[in-house]
């Protein structure tokens, strides 16, 4: 019942009309794949010792892998249908009982396998969804997700020959990378005698800042004392003036000021530090100037944008995640390091037996040695491929396009009755922070009940979002504000229809709280 | 021209048979979906912006996504077929000059995208390829790309619920993390205060072990210095009492031993330090006990080797990495750590805006807080899903099929004309470590001379490989030893008739040197 073409050993599958409307009707009754290999009339016990490298497995393997690719081509099509749930929310508890989680000792037969891969995608959370909003890395770009898969298939390590001139790394490790770096730049002998040979070390960057600027101190040795937090205005930026004061300070009391990380665009507020001043303040101290803009450094796609980053052309360094802003995949983060060869030279250990200096090649494009990581997946491919596919021009509208629909809603509750905004102003970034007050609040006086009140309704409004499965956006307190909304837009999927439909919501899900 | 079933605004493609010959005509021509847009009658130059979000860019979608799936299945089909190259080789500078590499303001149509993810395959090392024996890694698991492809599709985050009782990490990340862990665990106030409240710590771990251990040390602020080196026996092991030796050395030189890292597989010879004595002295002195088994770990799937490993169920910590012994595509390590909650402890943060503690869920099932990454991909399905497919049965025989070719290796050039041994023995693990002596140097006297040109005979041997492109098998220098081959064995797909071949190429290839 099977048409293959096959070409110098290799087979392409081609699908007969009858596999193909058997599969089509199979899939209408919903009872997809179960009965899948039944049909071919080898064997309906199919499972993975028939597929490659099996003798002969091309068949199966083909067979196979088409049926995967169908699953996830359903699923890609439905996740951008905004009729179906963001969510098919179940506790955890009882997704444990919804899949076959177990492991045994028996091989499961190969329709078994696609029913795993069908439920396993059913109670994903779509982040693709159009009304997806609750991470700063939303939507699924069709060129990165295909560049994804070639990535698997070719399953190559990173660590020789990529031609791309930066490193790229796991998300919050690329600050963490840039804090060792500034050490060993100031200090070249920690590298071999560790922190004791050193005077006291002191970090600085904003009360806003990602929590993995701790996180890193912690794990370097430098410990989450040393990170000072500086002050930031009601907008969330660091304040230049608080800065340097601060850095003296701890002149003072003995310690080195060795890195500012300043953040563009950070999580909450969607803040851009003032760069030029922070650039100013670092070179008058001799000062490692880092720039955080995980979140923020897309924006340098941006005509329109992109003077909020002005001044990141002095850092030394600077963390870059085009997953988020971009749509790229997850993961995908570059550290960008001005000195070429400091990278290098802080982390290598020339281990002979993998970076062989008499290869026939020239090294200098192999990459592993200048990271602490090994054999690493290759994260790099499907930004590069999306920027073929889209220029320059498709990334910044794509930007430009978020950044319109955070304005639009912005605008648009500002003054609405029953919304309080976190911070006064439009926002830089896609981050719309605000306070949904159901009418039984409105009314109440301020003060601690109705602070108390307060507090509870965006959680509550998020769980029945879940439950519902109609939306998603995240919410959190900050300081002394009680838990607010954060809406974050990343998504190209999203549109006006689709903010005008997240307040409808709020309010729809609230209004009895 | 088309044949497109429509369910519920849930589209399939299915191809009709014009298409589908069409297409396998143009693949008979090689003129490979250059003109693939152009028969469906839309639009020949049909780019990103006509694919999802698009309003009805279901269609143009599945098209272009189905025909990447083709790229990729002809990919594999050739991967596994002994009479294609494993690598078509290019220097770096002839690489450049044969893709399109350039990211340009405009974007490029997807049939230039189509043109880009071909050539990228065709240069791509074939590391599924039978006979790839270059690295640990090797192998293309079927069931493990499927979950790898579905993984990016669903492209969430792995930071909160995922069902696994370990830490997923990337490579030797994981190494530096037990040292962080080991640390913390004897000097908690490290994390707020750092290394200079410490007295000066000591590591150990054997001078075969893997670099990532030094690289650790250096990052994580306690210095290389700190890390000292166990002699090893012939073998490659750690020898007990070297070890014991320099534990009381380190304390009567005022050091602190925190952390001892036994390997379990080495990279080069395959050793298997031994683990037992190793837990008693770790025991008696009150050190953190680490196992290295990215490479070895894998043998406890195995009844017949995991004897290898005994000892190992005393360590604190260890590391594995699935995707090498087990051919999980890149990357899947795990840390896995006895004490519950330490690794919590360690590195938690408490971002309020991510870890929400006022979740309607058991945040218990979030990882987040654990690692010092935030947004992650997820590497774990692929080894679950693997796991369903296989059974331990299915990852057993994998691997003892795979010692049980090394052992043939081994076997068949231990006394054989022309080969030399680097250490004597059955090998423990897949890997067989060996000079070949060409007829011109077999009869040179003992001495620096011979030396001198036996150093050059593996690496020439090496390149000529690469440029025939009919297999890849690692070499490195060690200790004083001159370049030998370092063979391992780590692809499901390997057969005796590829150690036959490797043998004859080696000669083939070698014997005018």
């Amino acid at each position: 019942m099977h048409a293959y073409v096959y070409s110098n050993r290799n087979v392409y599958l081609s699908l007969c009309p009858a596999r193909a409307w058997y599969q089509a009707a199979q899939r209408f009754t919903g009872d997809i794949g179960s009965k899948l290999y039944g049909v071919s009339g080898h064997c309906v016990m199919i499972g993975f010792a028939d597929l490659l490298p099996m003798t002969d497995g091309d068949l199966a393997t083909m067979t196979f892998l088409q049926d995967v690719v169908d699953i996830m081509l359903g699923y890609i099509v439905k996740s951008f249908d905004r009729s179906t749930k963001v969510i098919d929310f179940q506790y955890p508890n009882e997704l444990l009982q919804m899949n076959n989680w177990e492991l045994s000792d028996e091989p499961e037969t190969l329709d078994d396998v696609l029913v795993n891969c069908r439920a396993t995608l059913e109670y994903a959370v779509k982040t693709a969804h159009p009304r997806y909003f609750n991470q700063l890395s939303t939507g699924l770009d069709m060129v990165g997700l295909a560049a994804d898969w070639l990535t698997s298939t070719a399953n190559t390590n990173i660590f020789t020959v990529v031609l791309l001139p930066f490193c790229s790394l796991g998300g919050a490790i690329s600050n963490m990378y840039a804090m060792l770096l500034a050490r060993f730049k100031m200090f070249p002998e920690v590298k071999e005698r560790g922190m004791a040979s050193l005077p006291r070390l002191a970090a600085f960057t904003s009360e806003h800042s990602h929590f993995s600027i701790k996180k890193g101190a912690a794990a370097l040795g430098i410990g989450t004392e040393s990170v000072i937090c500086v002050k930031v205005d009601e907008r969330g930026k660091m304040i230049p003036s608080d800065l340097e004061r601060r850095i003296v300070d701890a002149k003072q009391r003995g310690l080195v000021p060795f890195f500012v990380s300043a953040t563009a665009g950070t999580t909450v507020y969607g803040a851009f530090d003032p760069l030029i001043a922070i650039a100013d303040i670092c070179r008058k101290h001799g000062v490692w100037m880092h720039v955080d803009g995980a979140w923020g450094g897309s924006l340098l796609m941006s005509r329109k944008h992109r003077w909020k980053l002005n001044g990141v052309e002095r850092a030394n360094s600077m963390t870059w995640n085009p997953h988020k802003m971009m749509s790229v995949p997850l993961q995908c983060s570059a550290l960008l390091v001005r000195e070429e060869g400091l990278m290098q030279k802080c982390n290598q250990m020339q281990a002979s037996y993998l970076f062989q200096e008499d290869k026939q090649y020239d090294v200098s494009y192999d990459t592993g040695d200048k990271a602490i990581q090994c054999g690493r997946h290759v994260d790099i491919f499907k930004l590069w491929l999306m920027w073929r596919a889209k220029g320059t021009v498709g990334f910044e509208a794509q930007i430009d396009k978020c950044l319109e629909l955070s304005e639009y809603l912005y605008d648009k509750i500002k003054d609405r009755e029953g919304y309080e905004m976190v911070f006064n102003g439009k926002p830089q970034h896609t981050n719309v922070c605000f306070w949904y007050l159901p009418p039984a609040i409105r009314c109440m006086e301020d003060g601690e009940e109705r602070r108390r009140r307060l507090h509870k309704v965006a959680p509550i409004i998020k769980a029945r979002m879940m439950e519902y499965g109609t939306t998603m956006v995240s919410y959190q307190p900050q300081g002394n504000k009680v838990n607010f909304f954060r809406m974050v837009i990343s998504n190209p999927a999203a549109t006006f229809e689709d903010i005008n439909f997240l307040i409808e919501e709020i309010e729809r899900l609230g209004q009895d709280l």
